[in-house]
C-alpha cells in the first residue's frame, strides 16, 4: 500500500498552510499573484471526475473555504480557480486572487514569466494569515 | 425582477447544446479543442464562492457530467476545468478537452491566437454527440 505524497514539483514551488479534510492547502511561492493551491490527498487522482461523488462534494466547498480566506485577506476584486494539470497531474486546483492592475490582467496567470518568489518572512505572514482565516493549525516552519 | 440571460460575448463565441438542471452548456466554437462552457443560470453570480452551497454541489456534479460526456465523445488525454471571469465577469467554467498534441499544449487553451470557427455541419454534430452523452433535449438549431 502507498501512501499519498505531493508532488516534488508543487512541494518545490508552494509554502505548506495547512490540511483541510480532503485537501493539503499550499500558498504559491510567487509574489506576484496571491495564489493557493488544494491538493486532494487522494493516492493517483488526475481529474475532478475521478474522485467520488463524495470527495467532489468536499471539494467544492474547500474551495469556497478558500476562496473566501484568500478574498479576506488579499481584497481580490477577481478569482481564478482551475484544475488544469498538463504538466503536474497530481490533481490540484489552482485559487487565484486577481486585480486588475496585477501583471498578467486581465490573462490568466499560468504561463507567464518567472515566479518572485517571496521574502521568508513575507511568505511566513500570508501564510499564517490564511491558515488563520481557514481555521487551520498551523503547520511546523510556518509559525 | 430582471430574468437570467447568457451574457453577448458568451453567446457570440459558442454554440448552444442545451441546459442541465442548474447550467446552460455551450460549446466553444472554437474547433482547435474541445471545449465546453457551463453557465449557471443565478442573475448576478461571478464567483463559485458567490452561490450558495446548494447550488455548488449541484455544480460540482454537473461540471462532472460534463467532463465525462466530453471524454467519451472525443477520448481526451487531460480535462482542463476553470473558472476564470477575467473579461467576461458573468460566472462560467471552461471544460476543455486536451491531448499533447494540440496547438497549445501543455500551456492552458485561453488568450492564444483567434478561434479557428467550426465549419456548421461540424459544430451541429459535436453539440449533438455531447447532448446525447448528456442526456439533453436538443435545443431548436441543433437538429
Amino acid at each position: 500500500m502507498t501512501a499519498f505524497t505531493l508532488h516534488p514539483r508543487l512541494a518545490a514551488d508552494t509554502i505548506a498552510i495547512g490540511d483541510l479534510p480532503l485537501c493539503s492547502v499550499l500558498l504559491t511561492d510567487d509574489s506576484r499573484y496571491p495564489w493557493l493551491v488544494l491538493v486532494p490527498r487522494r493516492l493517483g487522482a488526475r481529474e475532478i471526475v475521478d474522485l467520488s461523488a463524495e470527495d467532489r462534494a468536499v471539494l467544492i466547498e474547500e474551495i469556497a473555504a478558500a476562496s473566501r480566506a484568500l478574498r479576506a485577506v488579499t481584497g481580490a476584486e477577481k478569482l481564478n480557480v482551475a484544475a488544469i494539470g498538463n504538466v503536474v497531474a497530481q490533481l490540484h486546483v489552482h485559487i487565484v486572487a486577481r486585480f486588475a492592475a496585477d501583471a498578467a490582467w486581465p490573462e490568466p496567470v499560468w504561463g507567464r514569466g518567472a515566479a518572485l518568489r517571496y521574502g521568508a518572512g513575507a511568505a511566513r505572514e500570508r501564510a499564517r494569515r490564511i491558515a488563520t482565516e481557514l481555521g487551520l493549525v498551523q503547520l511546523n516552519g510556518i509559525d
